[in-house]
């Protein structure tokens, strides 16, 4: 197009206006340094005159240094005769909000430790990836593209595909949920879902309610929008009630939200007990706060029989929405969550949805619920307990063994939670790293100054041999910092 | 769980223990409606007690209707018996902030005419199903899975997949555009690059510029997020300088942002001139506004020959942030675009994307940069340029012959943008509809009341036929309307 402006007239040779031409683009930078100009061929048929002018004005711009050409590749623009230009600095720090400061900030991978293979790490809570079922996810791929390949490639709808949201209210059903007045939409995972519900209801300065301590990210995400969080300890008796009814009535009827993860709670792993879900639920619905329940690796349970997530004592109610994830045992790559709350508030959160992304990868979408209808994730979930509960046994020992603690929390999961004897773990942390053993330190899941001592050893991705030879490192690294 | 709670005394029989104790779990809500209970073998294992005290336990609750089973699926909590507690409403609608109630507002596929398959609709501008290259893509996914399977179904990188990040600078680099001091962050599409980088670097109440109409999503995000939206009209004659000079002028230093799709502008298909280009760039740069390039179907070109993005006249500086995506023509439901900026500013954004959703599918983005390495979406441009371009001439034509407007605009990509002589094409659609002929009437891309009599026409997902068909009866629609 920037040729096809040149026109030939007839008071000029040929090659003299080409060549001029394109100088005076060159020295308005209108053809960038180092960029492509077209083959002689090309220029010759685009300006419709005879490639000898056109060869003639790319040699005389060559001797002029204007140009130049590497044989095989083409006829580029020199960079040497690049006008120095004033170049032009924004002052982004500035321009950048308070929502991405603190995203920044509190992102914890530019400040903790990095993994790096010579080390023992028990700070990752993602499941081993050599249990993935690799030929049964590829048995799903070729399945789902053979069958709809052509409309799960291109734009679907915000909500999610529709096979997949059914299957997972079916699967919510499952779960005692009522969901005859509740929908779901799909997420980029349970940050995305957290995320988007209070994105959607909350604005700056407003209180949410948490268990204290709580996941890192949920802390981030609540932080960044700016809400007053108020913290309720858990600890080796669970969620403190008499703590909850009182920051109930110091700030009632301010608070909008709570935020809980009844099961398997991240990071101390305590699930919380039937009693304790249903008074939760009650003392929730009597101050009118809405739960965000996280149903976090809810199906990792290794001993004890099904409990009831909160969101199935809402029945017709509209109080709870509970965010589902199976990224975080299943497939985290895939980032596939989703949100089942009341009609009314999935149907807002969709155009929340579409208006931030337009909508989760159909593919993935696709291929998960492929996986999911043909019984996979069944076969997974039994494969993995076992795997994952040997793990969880054995690291209980080995802590008991080699670490003094005040306390150890862990129910389940992929993680255990320990509270040491007044020692700070940042100390121990840097201690361990000289024997080259790492681990999550818990102040990063506290609201205030109560985790220091505090540390969370996540196991799924160590072998038993490495889990017993790290937790002695940690427990050999503590006696030196006492003595 | 909830089971094991269940001490045994010896005070009275087993089997009235533990009857008593499901009844009032029942009572209590512990055991929700149609919630499963163990089996007698499960449970008479949880509480080391005879199958044959559960079995008769199991029996009293079914006469007094508290349980009930279903042959071969199990025992249940009888929904009869369910204690008539009052729900509980939250008003949702109060909870509901601006930023959501205006994505709901503005979220067109709420509002506007669905698709049903019996109308000619010339609403979408995706790319046509048929197209994908089905078995290229296969070959990617199965490559990919048996290479690195493990590492992209795990959690992976914020910033995105690095051998895809890698492609893209190069990418980029072949469209004249200086990487040394820019980076690249994936993202899930246009609309999340453009949702990330407004919502880290503006407050509501800034000032952003931009063409005048604009791409609807983008408005919407603006507006969601409380932008000032300073509109500039693109017509005939391009985007409109002197306008763009005035408002500079009016509103110096109060501007944060310009937002421009220089190619294949959407809705109108304008492509921004080389001149206009340098233009552009340099006033920005003289009234230090950061540009926002939308790098929306560049690759669509039809007959031109390339023209270089606005970001390549940055080199060193630090004023365009450039969104680029192959999702427009290549695999929207994969949802995969990425913002190409400063190291700084993208390092900044990367930390905002993890703490909205912590990365794009990294299964998505293996087989993408695996179709893209192998050549794939090279072959696939060769042939949609020409499918599509067909297409292009062919509703040029049409629409000349059969639609009598003020002007069309369009120099390529999948539609075409129309101007009528002062006809409302809301009114226009009405009477279209009933003759089942549906387009995207104007107004929803403009900031003003200016688009009422404009309309644009996706001619992508029709045969040559509908075309015709489709925009002879939009011809005599207007004609109807005229007499």
């Amino acid at each position: 197009m920037i040729f096809s402006n040149l026109k030939i007239n007839d008071n000029e040779q040929i090659y003299i206006q080409i060549k001029n031409y394109i100088s005076d683009m060159i020295s308005k930078g209108l053809l960038p340094d180092n960029s492509k100009l077209p083959s002689t061929r090309e220029l010759s048929q685009i300006l419709d005159v005879s490639r000898n002018s056109i060869v003639l004005a790319y040699e005389e711009l060559k001797s002029d240094g204007l140009i130049y050409s590497i044989s095989g590749k083409g006829t580029f623009a020199s960079s040497k005769n690049s006008h120095s230009t004033t170049s032009w600095s924004i002052d982004w720090n500035i321009m950048e909000n308070k929502y991405s400061k603190i995203a920044n900030e509190l992102d914890i991978i530019k400040s903790e430790v990095p993994w790096r293979s010579d080390l023992i790490s028990f700070k990752s809570i993602s499941p081993n990836g050599e249990l993935f079922d690799m030929e049964e996810l590829k048995k799903s791929f070729l399945n789902r593209i053979s069958l709809e390949g052509h409309k799960l490639l291109n734009y679907g709808y915000a909500q999610g595909y529709k096979p997949l949201i059914d299957y997972l209210l079916t699967y919510m059903n499952k779960k005692s949920v009522d969901t005859s007045n509740k929908d779901i939409l799909i997420t980029n995972g349970f940050t995305e879902g957290l995320d988007i519900i209070l994105s959607s209801f909350t604005n700056p300065g407003d209180y949410i309610i948490c268990e204290n301590p709580t996941h890192n990210t949920a802390i981030k995400i609540m932080k960044a929008l700016g809400l007053n969080i108020i913290g309720v300890d858990i600890n080796k008796n669970g969620l403190d009630f008499n703590m909850l009814e009182d920051k109930l009535k110091i700030h009632k009827n301010k608070i909008k939200f709570s935020y809980v993860t009844p099961s398997y709670h991240n990071p101390t792993g305590v699930v919380m007990s039937p009693e304790n879900r249903y008074k939760f639920y009650n003392l929730m619905k009597k101050f009118n706060i809405a739960i965000i329940e996280d149903g976090f690796n809810e199906e990792l349970l290794y001993s004890s029989s099904h409990i009831f997530p909160i969101c199935s004592l809402d029945k017709s109610s509209n109080g709870v929405i509970y965010i589902g994830s199976f990224s975080k045992i299943l497939f985290p790559g895939l980032r596939i969550g989703w949100i089942l709350g009341d009609k009314n508030v999935v149907d807002r959160l969709e155009s929340v949805k579409r208006c931030k992304n337009i909508h989760v990868s159909f593919l993935d979408q696709g291929i998960l619920y492929d996986y999911l209808y043909n019984g996979g994730f069944e076969k997974y979930v039994k494969k993995i307990r076992k795997f994952y509960g040997d793990k969880f046994n054995f690291a209980m020992e080995c802590v008991d063994k080699y670490i003094p603690t005040e306390y150890i929390l862990g129910d389940g999961g992929l993680h255990i939670f320990l509270k040491l004897k007044n020692i700070n773990t940042r100390e121990l942390l840097n201690k361990c790293l000289e024997k080259k053993v790492i681990f999550m330190p818990g102040d990063i899941f506290y609201l205030d100054s109560k985790g220091y001592d505090t540390l969370r050893l996540g196991f799924s991705r160590l072998s038993f041999n490495d889990i017993e030879k790290g937790i002695k490192i940690i427990g050999e690294s503590i006696k030196e910092l006492v003595y």
